[in-house]
């Protein structure tokens, strides 16, 4: 692309040369010639050796630069590199070794990888790409340009909408964690016989598990972002366009709505709902059936972060209140037996 | 199944007519006409539209109405799931893409999917299911009507009981993680060349690491249930009838007496033994060597529940503490200067 | 081998029959003849069945005993069972099975199992190993030695050292989770296209994910092991001979220093630098951008060890202050109104 091009793409105002042809992004400090990198913040004029910078609008630049200033230049950079590295292309064919049920649907110009399984009456989008390894179990639909990386699995009966990414390990559709307890003391199965549905845009990380619905279904709303090592227990419902960072669990039953942002390690208890727009700090824990308003919260159990940190501050305290005690003690007995004597 | 005939599965009292045909389970709210639901408790006629309801004996009820009254409804309602969704049968064939050592013994009625590997000298007992991608080492049991579901992994040496179910991506028999430092600084394995013993009717989750003894075994005990992303260290032994939430990280040689609930994302230091029937709950963290002592424990160092809740109170009282210390050194300054004129 | 080799191996001095053939390791208690085994600390002779044992240099042992007497006899353990249990030898073979490009590069004496892939222009050196469905991207390079166990994935442009052990389902270079929010709400990818580098004799515990850099290098340096479970983010660069414990998180852009050992489930918020040598807890949390020094490091925010063990005793202490405080008053209440009398 051109550096007028990409002016253009992300609106930006150009300065300098529009016809470098610009193949690649890095980052500000590693970018070469050819590359375009970003910078989010400079009072000075920004050193790089890329062949363009995306700046903000008030960044000083010198005539030997070219720069396109642009008011959010991460996300121009994230917008030319969709341009520069779209996802790799891989052929529209079916590895010979791959099972397709002969009941099941195969869009056009669909990757199927080596070892790939694609189970009865599943249908798979136009475009899609199940990389090798992948198993696709029966009734399962994934929708157009999906990619299921290496070794995913995705169970009977799930639903993954169009562009859906799954990274390598993901486990869609496995049984919910439900018991019952027996006379006996042994525990019999609550049936785990639901669905999951993965809407449009999704992004899950590798290794995460998005287990079935016991009776219902479990659901990831559009647009949502899930990192890697993550557990979505059985009839969780996440909204539209949320981040879940790396190794948080959510219990079964959970409602987390539209829009929020959680960090890695979060534990949530059964039947919380998180109300649209909270964002929750890492490793906090939610007690079961807790009502998450809308805010910043932290901590276990969370509180709001402004909370949080008072507390923080407090316990940090204790030591001196401590010893304000022992003082005041200390003056309380002197004044006691003056005025005894 | 007929209500009547479900009536004396779950030996409870039918109302209604007897000759209804129930097909599947539902939720209360989710059943539609040929669906059995269960209500938990209620004051009030239980509304659904399933064509027979699972509630407690003391339940108002209408003539209009098919129930089954029954002390524990849910247990009720996962007995009668489990006749009318048993578990996928899948047909006794061995796909020819399927890799099985020579030496290795498959039992009659056996399902073992493509892409599947079982190693030399490893028995797979009767009605096993082995799905695609499912891989055993060397020296490995399998045992009867057990299911090793979509890329699980056993290794070499290792035991698996009858009945057991092992969810995607489970690794069985993966080295523990023993090092011995050098003089030079860098580390030298341990030995870890112990092996896994899982009892009869276990399930593990997707995804749960379970590692082989360093020298002895790592056990999983009958009917113990574990959920996923779990991580059992090397030697560690759990006993019959445990449940244990996602995320739980478990460290070496750690014991886990029988009956015993553990929470999800609980850490516990090596050496651990928790005594048979303790509750820990989740996120708490368990110091290496501690003995937990039957009762419901919290928090990181874990404490009895009831502790934890006072402390909690306390540190939320240090505030209120602070400005009675700063009201009562008024006071006192009060008293004293008055004294003093 | 004979006790007389394994005292020079070992640089141990014998005690007793140098004759003795040791077929395997065993831990003291378990031992049986033709065992070797240790005991890392004794007053009296230890008892053990062992045909020979390992212990400190002043243990008292009679005569009936072989023992080689050596100032580590834990190590001296581990050298042993690296000679008497040497990693599983595999034939150099290549399955039938297995998906090669044409223009891989496959070393000498390498094996790779039943469903293995190997990608466009990747090079596998001399004596790897890769076990039954691991699969290898393109422009992958595995080292010398090295062994990919069941269903690793390495993806593309990825660099795996020599004798590195990557555990059952582990993933080397899933996108990095990184995201920029539009002006619409959504989210839009920021690039991952970054690469992985696994430098010498690291070993890497099962269903651990490696992200590849977003725009950079994931680095893990030589002889550095991480166990089960682990989350490494993007960009994060691990120093050489650190030990990372099951089930601990690692954000974006964390550096970790050589020689660190970090406990489990330990959470790290991104650009935190932990410096070389520094010891931190299991369960804690380190803050983003934090500069951890080398010491001993405990809690959520971490702390000194020493601190965080005050601070909990004082948290502890609020009780008791409480009533102190109490105490004062009603002392004060007293004084006053007796010289209000």
């Amino acid at each position: 692309m051109k550096t007028s091009e990409i002016a253009e793409l992300v609106g930006g105002e150009l300065h300098g040369d529009g016809q470098v042809e610009i193949l690649s992004c890095a980052s500000a400090d590693a970018a070469d010639a050819g590359q375009i990198a970003f910078v989010e913040k400079s009072d000075t004029t920004p050193e790089s050796k890329a062949s363009c910078l995306l700046v903000p609008v008030d960044t000083p630049v010198n005539d030997s630069q070219t720069v396109i200033k642009t008011t959010r230049p991460k996300l121009a950079f994230a917008r030319v590199a969709a341009k520069l590295h779209p996802p790799k292309p891989r052929p529209a064919e079916i590895h010979p070794s791959a099972v397709i049920a002969p009941s099941a649907t195969i869009g056009s110009k669909v990757f199927v990888g080596a070892f790939v399984c694609v189970g009865e009456n599943s249908t798979i989008g136009d475009g899609a790409h199940l990389r090798a390894g992948a198993k696709v179990g029966d009734n399962v639909t994934v929708g157009e340009g999906s990619v299921l990386h290496v070794n995913v699995f995705v169970d009977d009966d799930c639903t993954i909408g169009a562009r859906v990414i799954l990274h390598s390990g993901v486990v869609i559709g496995a049984d919910g964690f439900g018991y019952v307890r027996e006379e006996s003391g042994g525990y019999i199965k609550f049936p785990q016989i639901g669905t999951v549905v993965i809407e449009d845009d999704v992004e899950i990380g590798a290794n995460t598990c998005i287990d079935r619905g016991a009776l219902g279904v479990t659901r990831i709303g559009e647009g949502t972002k899930i990192d890697n090592l993550v557990q979505v227990g059985h009839n969780v419902d996440i909204g539209r366009r949320c981040v879940i960072a790396a190794q948080t669990g959510i219990s079964g039953s959970v409602t987390i709505e539209d829009d929020c942002v959680i960090g890695g390690q979060v534990g949530f208890g059964d039947h919380v709902r998180v109300q649209s727009g909270a964002v929750i700090g890492s490793q906090a824990g939610v007690l079961p059936g807790k009502i998450v308003r809308p805010g910043v919260w932290w901590g276990t159990p969370i509180q709001p972060l402004e909370d949080f940190k008072r507390q923080n501050a407090h316990v940090k305290g204790i030591e001196r209140l401590k010893s304000e005690v022992r003082e005041l003690k200390k003056r309380l007995d002197d004044t006691i037996s003056e005025l005894k004597s």
